[in-house]
């Protein structure tokens, strides 16, 4: 016996769906095998025919080394009826309506399949492996085009009554605020979504704002990006330095509101605007000093996630380590 | 072997202290033997001494009976450290900082104690006898001079990382809003403590408002109630009404937030706030279901707390019966 327990774990992801072979020994994990494929190169019945072959590959190849693998774990961007392994809905994936895909790639694969939503995943990968290992109360913030979250609380993924908790972007910051997406009003995602933070920019730009982003971009704005702005930044640009320190600001009345609430041991920011690092980290940290209650923010930490593009196969296959379930 | 399992629960609120003797029996309680104090007459030490006083009597009548006490729960409204079953703070009490009032009971009583925050009890009481009766995951919200919230998550009490989860009225409703006692700006407890409420009110009458409040009150105002705005709401006193309303708005914007957050089955409220019962509750529920995400408003219940006064000892000796640890 080599004390090591392997399993598949999945990112299902907007562009890309990444796989890998994991070997989990205590409180360590290693990739032993990696594939991917473009997730819009195939509808979603070949997709799934997709994920069928690579998994049973990904097998093959364990058995082959003498191991066996315990499960498969799934992380998918949209709302998961974990208990069922339904696929509820997907964010900027169509065709994925209620699918029941753990049923579609159990009588297949005769693994057991456990699917969850990428951002809990995300959360559990910082909390057994990351920036957050050994804690018990752990959020995790998803900073891009939107806001999502991860909640560890008691040392476990808290998924809420329908699968829908953590909806960290729709927490209103102003009452009467910008509308939003999703029906509301003011929510933190109009303030700190990739978009909002361009627009913004751009917005101030046409107005006459002076920034040396000016010289990097095209007469009509249209390719400037986030990672020009963070650049421009760390060059000192006045306009671009004010820029993140307001979108930190926002992030900060949002994390103290959520501290307040929670209490939680580390918060851990991850997504494309956490790329910006230190840029919003310290408007970020100076606010929630500033809002949330003393007790909950004196030992608090805020960091950015350790993973980045990884997190999504370690927490999947981390949630296939911890789950049980009998085919 | 009667079946029943009795235990003691303490409310040690700001005005009274109650005790009551409870029995249990599976998924109902009766109060037994009941007696309360008031807070004031005693300082720290001497409440102490009232409190062992109290238990052991109610325990000495128990014993008579042929029962045997499982355990006391008491309920304060602060911090409690409840691993260590020390008082961290109290809100309205002085000499209450950091007490270990588990060890001082224990060493007199006999009998193994369990101390925790009122709200966390009041969120217990409902979720196991109440209004949220069988449910998982529910949220209760303490609607008085301060707000304050109880968490029952996965079927139990979530406490945070410091015990100092459930600040649910420091929460951010407009991010540059009035500034809060806790030091941030713009907190729920701004827009709907009692206090802001009246204040709101007197400060409209003295601008010219016409209302028949104004027929029931001192002509400087300092006599008003949240009872009489009630009352004369209910008489369709528009300015009232309309107070009310935007009260609920406010509630149901924080509700909202919550809900997005932790998809709850059930929100309980409690406190004075909620005693203006279908004059809040009918703005509340509007709010929220134009703010929070359809999949976690669509079974959502959002109703006053059943229990109202006797929360607390329900509460607290539900805590006792739930709770293990031998002496």
């Amino acid at each position: 016996m080599s004390g090591y327990k392997y399993t598949i774990g999945v990112d299902f992801g907007g562009t890309y769906v990444k796989l890998a072979l994991l070997r989990f020994a205590e409180g360590s994990y290693r990739i032993e095998g990696y594939s991917l494929f473009l997730t819009q190169n195939y509808n979603r019945d070949e997709l799934i025919e997709q994920l069928v072959i690579r998994i049973i590959k990904l097998k093959a190849e364990s058995i082959y080394k003498g191991h066996k693998i315990k499960g498969v774990g799934i992380g998918v961007p949209g709302r998961v009826d974990f208990r069922q392994g339904i696929v509820c809905d997907l964010t900027n994936v169509s065709g994925w309506r209620n699918v029941n895909l753990r049923v579609q790639l159990e009588t297949k694969i005769k693994v057991p399949v456990f699917i969850d939503n990428d951002a809990n995943l995300m959360a559990l990968a910082e909390s057994r492996f990351g920036v957050a290992k050994g804690v018990d109360n752990c959020v995790c913030v998803t900073l891009g085009t939107g806001i999502g979250g991860g909640l560890i609380l008691n040392g476990k993924i808290y998924r809420g009554t329908n699968f829908a908790a953590g909806e960290i972007g729709h927490i209103t910051l102003n009452e009467n605020g910008p509308v939003c997406a999703c029906g509301s009003k003011g929510c933190a995602e109009c303030y700190v979504g990739n978009h909002y933070i361009l627009e913004q920019a751009i917005q101030k730009m046409r107005k006459g704002a002076q920034t040396s982003l000016k010289t990097m971009i095209d007469k009509r704005y249209s390719n400037l990006t986030l990672e020009m702005i963070s650049k421009a930044a760390r060059q000192k640009d006045a306009f671009s330095m004010i820029l993140w320190h307001e979108v930190g600001r926002h992030i900060g009345v949002l994390i103290a509101g959520i501290v307040n609430i929670l209490n939680p041991e580390v918060v851990v920011l991850g997504g494309g605007v956490a790329k910006a690092g230190k840029l919003i980290l310290d408007p970020i940290r100076m606010t929630v000093k500033q809002r949330a209650f003393k007790v909950s923010r004196t030992n608090l930490i805020i960091v950015v996630s350790k993973f980045k593009e990884k997190a999504g196969i370690i927490g999947a296959a981390t949630l296939a380590l911890e789950s049980n379930r009998k085919l």
